[in-house]
């Protein structure tokens, strides 16, 4: 199993609406006979790949999926009646699959004789397809926040300058990350101070998001079901702007990528672009209903660039998966902090987090951490 | 000469006042005959072990010492002359004696016609010396500043509440790096409001400052001359209160350390305490006169616990010389920033450091970090 997650991991950051899904075919004396991993949207899944690799030698042997077998005819066959044709007598499954439509493939490898194990490895396979099961189970996209800050949590200087305070090595590092998602979200305040393009411009060529992931390797070798290479995405460019404050010639509308101006469904505005109307919250628009929306877009992943305010108002809703910082290795003492109002007033209401991975990238530290709430609904 | 440094490294923490020396002595043929190195105040000095395990061999030999050989009589006789005495026709130093009253031995070696070679391995001979070196050169006390805060580099709530942010491990660790230091420094604001100890009180028996020397040994091995062990030393406690307003039953009162209150020249106090008087500055009292005072009481070390407001006048002057991060994972989004003003207006004015070390303590990050102008003179 531990293989399979391996195999899943290759599919990071061009699966997307689908999970990453890795699979290890046994024969009946238990030799490994076929490995694969789901590639990409409209390609072969896990299990058909493994299964073609080891075609007769899979009668009577083992399938190591990381995610339970889909049930259904999507662009492809239904998997569970694949695994019945090859002649598998035992299916072991991580994690079982949450999605309606595409659940019941253990159910039907059951009713047909084939003994089925659940949640071997499951830690694992659920880190490897983090984002794909909070918008499978949530209903809402998975939110990856990045900010970049100095060692005091500040993000610009007393008189709002602030470029730069990561390395070049840092800021390459987020259009690799950038690159991975389907969606980068941005508030108003930041399309209004910094005028940024939004768009993913990798410089080399690891453009997927395995850079955060100290699960996945770190190369994406060749191997059965890879060869067609992964499409390239664009990710989505989201602007948070309840009254359609959005300049027309800012960047985001530079038509180098799709943008959706997310506004207030209430505004009138004349604004020549992809609108998204959203209900009013709080500190603005409900980012609740941001994330629905997106959801309901096939938006898995979603990269939350900030700034310190909307951030501030995912943070307080439970609405921030992954935290990915980059740390400089400098002190301001004044100035913009990285992070605005987050809902706490005493200390027992602390966001706490784990850190999942830190490395240093240039001059700098990247950090990585998961939130303690983040399955929680809010 | 790299294992003279990690020799050197041993005598971390129990040295004070002296420097941490480290040597090698090679016999005729290049064998290693001795080895040595400095471990207390008042104890042998690293070549003096190294030449005494060496006996007959030195002659003819090569003394590798990490500092320049002293050439004065202190608690032990000079070291220069010691060499000679033993025959040795060959010494490589990494660094010069920068002390007026001990330097000169390379001089008076080559006077007798030994071969001297300086400047080898000089940067990690440096870097294993630098509190005493930076104390020797500038006539001032070296300064790690600690702090502890989450990633947005807030070290309270809103509320002011902040029990506790950081792990229990880390707590204990800043307990072993205090002990490594010669006196442990805070402000008004932190005794008013925390009523701290400020002791050491390590909890396990590694109480040096090794832990955040990266170069360092974790262990510290028997070697000749470090038999007798090092003297177990008490920080002193100093609290920078301008007007004296320390409360006669605050904590660092408690007899448990030795306590200087260092309090402006032209205070009125009847405070029963050991005072020390410093004239005014900006921000209060002078931080560059405070560390002269505390060199001139053969304090090499200081540990600067702060609060924000203090550790920002010390950055603003450019006095600290090494920065202890402890981060916790965890999110605050408001309350007390951990640095305070640090006289930075502008992003070109941004202090800039380079990250010397990065390792997790218990659930906890803790970042080591040297400021760029260290050792530029304000
Ligand atoms: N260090 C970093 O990593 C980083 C990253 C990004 C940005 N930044 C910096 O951040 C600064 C801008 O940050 P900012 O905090 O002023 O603006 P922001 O977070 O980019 O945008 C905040 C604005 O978004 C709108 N908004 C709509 N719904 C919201 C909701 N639910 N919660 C919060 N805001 C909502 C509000 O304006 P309306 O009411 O008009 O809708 C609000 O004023 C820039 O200077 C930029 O350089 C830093
Ligand atoms: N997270 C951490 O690692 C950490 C560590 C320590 C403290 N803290 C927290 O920090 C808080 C206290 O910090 P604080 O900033 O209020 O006080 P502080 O930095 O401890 O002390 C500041 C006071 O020191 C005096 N002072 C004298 N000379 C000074 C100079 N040159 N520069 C600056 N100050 C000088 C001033 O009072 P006078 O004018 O009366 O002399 C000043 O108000 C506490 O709540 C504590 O919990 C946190």
């Amino acid at each position: 199993m531990a293989r399979a997650v391996e195999l899943a991991a290759r599919g990071h950051g061009t699966t997307s609406p689908n999970p990453v899904v890795g699979c290890v075919v046994l024969d009946g004396s238990g030799e490994v006979v076929g490995e694969g991993f789901h590639a990409y949207a409209g390609g072969p899944h896990a299990e058909v790949v493994a299964l073609a690799q080891a075609e007769e030698r899979a009668r009577g042997g083992t399938a190591y999926v990381t995610l339970e077998p889909c049930d259904h005819t999507g662009r492809t066959g239904p998997c569970s009646r694949a695994l019945l044709a090859a002649g598998v007598v035992r299916v072991v499954v991580a994690v079982a699959d949450p999605s309606p439509k595409a659940a019941g493939g253990a159910a039907r490898l059951r009713a047909h004789g084939v003994a089925v194990t659940s949640g071997v490895l499951a830690d694992a396979a659920e880190r490897v397809n983090e984002e794909w099961l909070t918008y499978a189970r949530l209903g809402r996209s998975h939110v990856t926040w990045k900010f970049a800050a100095t060692l005091d949590g500040r993000s610009a200087a007393e008189d709002g300058t602030s470029q730069w305070i990561t390395s070049p090595e840092a800021r390459a590092d987020v259009h690799r990350l950038r690159a991975g998602a389907d969606a980068i979200v941005a508030g108003i305040g930041t399309i209004l101070a910094d005028d940024p393009r939004l768009t993913a411009r990798p410089t080399t060529r690891a453009a997927h998001s395995d850079a955060a992931r100290p699960t996945a390797p770190a190369a994406r070798p060749e191997v059965a079901g890879a060869k067609e290479g992964p499409r390239v995405r664009t990710p989505l460019r989201v602007v948070i702007d309840s009254e359609g404050r959005t300049p027309p010639d800012a960047r985001v509308l530079d038509g180098a990528a799709p943008t959706l101006i997310a506004v207030a469904d209430d505004v009138d505005t004349d604004l020549k672009a992809d609108l998204l109307r959203l209900p009013r919250h709080q500190d603005g628009l409900d980012p609740h209903a941001l994330l629905r929306e997106l959801a309901a877009r096939e938006v898995v992943s979603v990269f939350l660039e900030g700034g310190p305010t909307l951030a501030g108002s995912f943070m307080r809703r439970g609405l921030v998966d992954r935290v990915v910082a980059y740390l400089a290795p400098a002190l301001l003492g004044s100035g913009r902090a990285a992070l605005g109002a987050a809902g706490v007033r005493t200390i027992g209401e602390i966001h706490r987090l784990t850190f999942d991975d830190f490395s240093q990238i240039g001059p700098d530290l990247r950090l990585i951490a998961r939130p303690h709430h983040t399955t929680r609904e809010k």
